[in-house]
């Protein structure tokens, strides 16, 4: 693994065509293949520091209306193709952050571009539905060629949301309504003069102290209900007031798992068990469970298959809901549509929750049961955007007709046996290595990572981190095997650097 | 006020053109003036029972997969025009509900047809990014023009969201982090050991028991802290858990005004005190209050400006953070462009929210102060989307165009006026006539309200409800003075069919 690439910034700043040509050049000697993206530059090309003059600029401006304390870089999006993002001082950088994990199938793809000019976006951009009382008549049409085409095995039926924290949100409030529902006597039921009247003063019974347990290290969202499940960083918590409810220990897996098969498997055990004592115990009633298959923002943190199945069984055991959240997981990044494919579950989970890659949001289910027993119960104004809904449909269209979750599984495999070999290079700077037969799903620890993620702009690349410690990986389904090579030389390139 | 629309739906079905040409020819005797829409109906045209049969059919189909049954009616699109919407069967009703007060400028507005087919339009759509990290290099002018172009007096910046809860909510984070500054000392006091680690397991003092003061019937969102503001009804709040957060009652006018000012006035400062109270001596400490200009989903609930002004100077000697919810009466409902606008305060609310009309979403504030004091701490991947900020720009646009503020007072004024009229040749079917003032945003109480918003549909008019007893208008701001005598006739034909 050697890398043509070693001039510093500034001399490559003055010849930055042809070093990404040979690099290029080098990478395609490696992996050949078809390009989905015929007009996609050959490399990143790097011709200021970053940020550059014009950025930083233009984010001052920004800045006085808009808090940019956070930004990344101001992207030129109408110059950005394929894998490669550019920003506004004309640099170009292979993408494998892609708006945190939110863009499937390439900036300016052609497929979409159709998609964003039918009649059938414009109507739904100027005359935009309260989607639960005025949908248009072709909704039904939109959700099962879109949306529902997609839907996890055995969950047949959807309610749209914005974004990922609004559909956690929704669903953590269909799952205490089932629970409630259940605790009275099933649907017909109805609600006592007590309830009707404490519920609106918040108390209980009509507001109950019911909880949603989720697990340490979690992210599912920073509205008030998603944020009493995320346990990621204080940073994301602090001084907003939070609902009592109980976090379970995530396993914390030895690497490579082949050599620590047994300590981990005590380990998920020992998880188990803790999720079921909180089950039995906790103080405020558990309704639901709620996992990631991977925890994103936390760290990516993985769990076996044997420990999701674990958790489907003992929430089925306690008639506690089992919902899976695929925000970041979901639409084809782990080598399948859905992470938790991976599971081969006897049962499906009782809800999942979307966002990010489908470029909308929501919660697919199954049970009935789970629709609240009167209208009005789960309901807001817009319930979604038909737009972006039509937008996650040509994705599904796109990622049919180029059998992207096929190469995200291929060029997964491909890329993490080449990280396999920089690690055993580099150990000191590759702690970890995860996401093996997880698509491109793949992180590590290193101890320097936040030099890292921040050199590797000036080596072409845009990387992002989780947790603490770990370099995550997310790049898009239509991201290929000269790309891998690509990323595997500036990565080496970075470490050199630090 | 006689209608020329007497025969019944089966008769009227027969013989729909003629009907609604010559109603509309009389209406047009009345009020003349250009019309927005050129292309608009001259009037509704009803040709089945509502819901019609392929509505009845299609909904069957929609409810497989996706919970149909608050559906109002399936709506034809294509063939929905200015203030008309069309249903699956071919009626055409005056829309004066505008999907739930969410559509300002006509359905297939024209000047927004251009700007979703614009090549920005596009970009935003297929490339959509995480805008607090990879804002598109115009992001800035975008605001400018658009979003900010709008802003109230006095609040220059904005924080940008999906829709009214999350809005609401994320205006609340800023408040409770604001808050909890004031109480460190400033921005540059770091967090405690204690703070960072207690707020992972929701506790003290990390997670700070602070609350968010409403109002008593307010409705601010449906996610779980903004329903915790939310005092409409019971079946919004029903067996979700509910932060222990104070209300205070909000005034209850008696009506006409000008009879009871002494009453009104004294309501008013006993609820201002309740306020004051609830501010110095609830247990968990009030970070802010909550407050919407008028009430609407809780039944078109007004206020005096001496009461709002109260409100801010109550906030300010407490140092609480004064928030005012503009999601439904915002972009120009009453005849100004922010309904804060009719109060003359002082100094401007700390914070104004804003979604339905705007199409988009998020809070407006002025004071610096309000960015928490490190990056990351209120962020989410999207942060809103910037299709949706370029259709409110285009709506910006188009009410200046055409002067919408303004025809939104004289078509109010107009409309209130004929209303008044109906009231006094009615008085069992309206008690409270209210909205005098404020533009087109009039409601009533009538005791058969839910008989009254059914039979609507049949007499050609989309009309909604809020709160108990409320009939509430809604039109869009392209509503002129021939619409209101029609909707005026329509609204006589359907008392006397009650």
């Amino acid at each position: 693994m050697t890398s043509v690439f070693r001039c510093s910034p500034k001399l490559r700043s003055a010849a930055r065509i042809p070093a990404a040509r040979a690099l290029s050049t080098t990478a395609h000697l490696r992996a050949t293949e078809k390009p989905y993206f015929p007009n996609e530059p050959t490399g990143p090309s790097v011709s200021t520091a970053i940020p550059g003059p014009k950025n930083t600029k233009a984010a001052t401006e920004l800045n006085e209306v808009f808090d940019a304390r956070s930004l990344n870089m101001l992207t030129d999006y109408s110059q950005s193709v394929g894998n490669y993002i550019a920003d506004l001082d004309g640099n170009k950088l292979l993408d494998v952050y892609a708006q945190i994990a939110s863009i499937p199938v390439g900036y300016n793809n052609p497929h979409l571009q159709q998609v964003a000019t039918s009649p059938e976006m414009v109507t739904s951009l100027i005359n935009r539905p309260a989607l639960g009382n005025f949908p248009s008549a072709d909704w039904a049409n939109i959700l099962k060629t879109g949306i529902l085409k997609a839907a996890p095995k055995g969950l047949d039926q959807v309610f749209t949301a914005m974004a990922g924290s609004d559909a956690n949100e929704c669903a953590y409030k269909a799952a205490f309504m089932y629970y409630r529902q259940l605790q009275r006597g099933g649907p017909h039921v109805e609600f006592t003069e007590e309830e009707l009247q404490s519920t609106m003063e918040n108390h209980l019974p009509g507001s109950p102290h019911l909880s949603i347990l989720s697990f340490k290290s979690a992210f599912h969202g920073r509205l008030f209900g998603s944020l009493s499940t995320t346990r990621s960083k204080p940073i994301h918590k602090l001084d907003i007031p939070a609902f009592d409810w109980p976090q379970a220990t995530f396993p914390l897996l030895k690497y490579p798992l082949e050599e620590h098969a047994q300590e981990n498997a005590q380990e998920e055990q020992r998880c188990l068990q803790e999720v079921e004592r909180l089950i039995q115990e906790f103080h405020n009633p558990v309704a639901a469970v709620m996992v990631e298959p991977i925890q994103s923002e936390g760290g990516d943190n993985h769990a076996s298959p044997a420990f999701f199945r674990g958790l489907r069984e003992i929430t089925k055991r306690h008639n506690v809901l089992f919902i899976v959240d695929e925000v970041q997981t979901g639409v084809g990044a782990t080598g399948k549509f859905w992470a938790h494919d991976h599971w081969n579950l006897d049962s499906p989970p009782d809800m999942v929750t979307f966002s990010k890659k489908a470029q909308t949001a929501g919660y697919y289910y199954g049970n009935p049961a789970l629709r609240p027993n009167k209208p009005y119960r789960q309901f807001n104004t817009w319930m979604g955007d038909p737009s972006r809904a039509l937008i996650f449909r040509g994705i599904i269209d796109e990622i049919e007709r180029l059998n992207l979750v096929e190469n995200t599984k291929s060029t997964g495999d491909y890329l993490y046996a080449g990280l396999a070999g920089l690690a055993t290079k580099y150990p000191e700077h590759f702690q970890n290595l995860r996401g093996k037969n997880r698509g491109t799903f793949i992180a590590w620890d290193t101890p320097k990572r936040d030099q890292f993620v921040a050199k590797a702009k000036s080596q072409g690349v845009n990387i992002g981190g989780s947790g603490q410690n770990a370099v995550r990986l997310r790049p898009m389904l239509v991201f290929q095997k000269h790309h891998a090579d690509i990323l595997l030389e500036r990565i080496e390139q970075i470490i050199k650097l630090l």
